[in-house]
């Protein structure tokens, strides 16, 4: 299998697509419900709560970086966006458009890299999809997923519900995962990789609501960063969010990647952060049980929610206070 | 906005992208849960039955074409899959890959085409997802959608239940999206525009499904056509499946097309199209039940299970019996 490629009869509903079905994605996926091989799978049994879905697409370049690959950044995704609503994953789908001479060994990486990150979480694929276009119509591979999930009773996460005087807490540094994939597009030298934080994070928020079930809201600070995340909450909400500049952590490589470049933080891309509001005095429960998970090792209080107009602003180390805005584009193309 | 086109910085998270949301994909498919514009969306509560769930991915060429386009085609593939496990859509997600350039109004003819397919049906889209990648990467559109569906207690359609006698029918005259697009490619000068038969399906199989509850499975012949679904079907099954070619309906533009490039209409593609097996003695109350709705007007009994050996054959009006074979690959790339 080393050196084939993808072929245009591989998309095309044939005796070859079910073959790379059946020898690539079949065994890395493998669960009752894709084994059938129907178009339409069954989600599993579950009581109670409220069903929610989330669908997301893939088209980050480089594919394989360091901490992750466009396979393994689609089900941290998908996952961690049902997870800012509280759910747990029932349910996954794939689908795949693959450009004709795409290295097959590089799809059984990807799907194999994707199946680990289902593994842990644990949630399965039952349903997927495949197509194929011409050379020079695609870019190798474009990946999109779904997930299905289940809110416990009782939880509900929403921007209206968050108050001046709440919290504002994250799980660890942020702009790891851009500075990675913008480290990897070029050589700036800088001595140390940058690895992308890309990341599940349904444990942690697990761990999160069981601590603070009156939790207010919760954001997957991807695309746009902290500020483009927390933009859209203080929109949404009416109250504005103040950020203590000194408690932001950044990883050394990446402040000093941002320094060079002239980028901010804030607004750079993170694949396995989660920003959570709650009520103040929740502020310590809530951070305990951050530290408690794998990923919250690093967890601060970053801010705070005030009655003052609905923006985002950053107190600086000088004692001056900034406005963050979002600006019309981000930093860089195709992070995610 | 009709000379405006896709720029890279409308995927990157930042205030153009949300613009765009807000301008072209918000009017069209409104509703309260998309109106939030959260990563993650409620599904309408149900009661009773199973959950199900499909996927898939679009690639069309031409992007319009007589009797639909992509976004209609989308629409309507999501549905269709529902539909074979016999279930009402509950909610769709919809994700769009952009190719730098595109023309913003073709964007905005896509998902209107794409809401006036799902209010008919009638199904929501919930969430979404955009990405844009640079010119020559991409092809214009590829859209992905997903659906959830429910399937009422007591219906349980698998080939696994198909048994010797059993009916096989179908809603109408194959092959014609495989038509419609080979002509829309190319310029036969036939004289007779083809058609797709692109259409949602949801209504003729809950028919169905109410005056033949105890029907065996259902499959919509997309890629690879009828030749593909029921060559699944038998080797799923263990038993044969046996055609008449006399009862099998063409339109006569299509049986003309195919004459002239020598492709057989049951390997071809079809878009509104579901294949039905029911037990013999309920072969007529099917196609009543077919008949009753819009799509169904010219259904047909094509055929019947058999406990020869699991392949699919053909009657001919001589007498003779074919084997029809699944070829490798298809007659057409990017025919959905």
């Amino acid at each position: 299998m080393e050196d084939k490629k993808i072929l245009l009869t591989h998309g095309s509903g044939g005796r070859l697509m079910r073959d790379l079905i059946r020898d690539v994605i079949l065994p890395a996926f493998d669960n009752p419900s894709l084994r059938k091989l129907e178009d339409t799978a069954e989600i599993p049994a579950h009581e109670g709560g409220r069903l929610v879905m989330t669908t997301d697409g893939y088209v980050v370049r480089p594919l394989f970086f360091p901490g992750g690959d466009i396979g393994k950044l689609a089900v941290c995704g998908t996952v961690n966006d049902l997870a800012t609503a509280g759910a747990r994953p029932l349910a996954m789908s794939a689908g795949f458009i693959l450009e004709e001479g795409f290295p097959l060994a590089d799809l059984e990486r990807i799907v194999m890299s994707m199946k680990e990150a289902a593994d842990g979480v644990p949630v399965s694929f039952i349903t997927g999809d495949t197509k194929v276009v011409e050379k020079g119509r695609g870019d190798g591979i474009y990946v999109s997923t779904t997930g299905v999930g289940l809110v416990p009773q009782g939880i509900e996460l929403s921007p209206a519900k968050i108050r001046p005087g709440d919290a504002v807490l994250i799980n660890g540094p942020v702009g790891s995962h851009e500075a990675a994939i913008l480290s990897a597009r070029n050589d700036f030298s800088l001595g140390v990789a940058v690895r992308s934080d890309c990341a599940p994070l349904f444990r942690l928020m697990e761990a999160v609501l069981r601590e603070v079930p009156e939790a207010r809201c919760a954001r997957d600070p991807t695309r746009g960063g902290v500020a483009a995340a927390l933009t859209e909450i203080v929109e949404a909400a009416g109250y504005g969010i103040e950020l203590v500049e000194d408690e932001i952590p950044v990883e050394e490589p990446v402040r000093n990647l941002c320094e060079l470049l002239g980028l901010d933080p804030l607004l750079m891309a993170n694949e396995g952060k989660m920003l959570v509001v709650v009520p103040g005095e929740k502020a310590d429960a809530c951070l305990k049980a951050m530290k408690g998970a794998p990923e919250g090792a690093d967890a601060r209080v970053i801010g705070s929610v005030n009655d003052r107009k609905p923006r985002l602003t950053v107190k600086t180390p000088y004692g001056t206070t900034r406005i963050v805005t979002v600006p019309s584009g981000s930093q860089l193309p195709r992070i995610c």
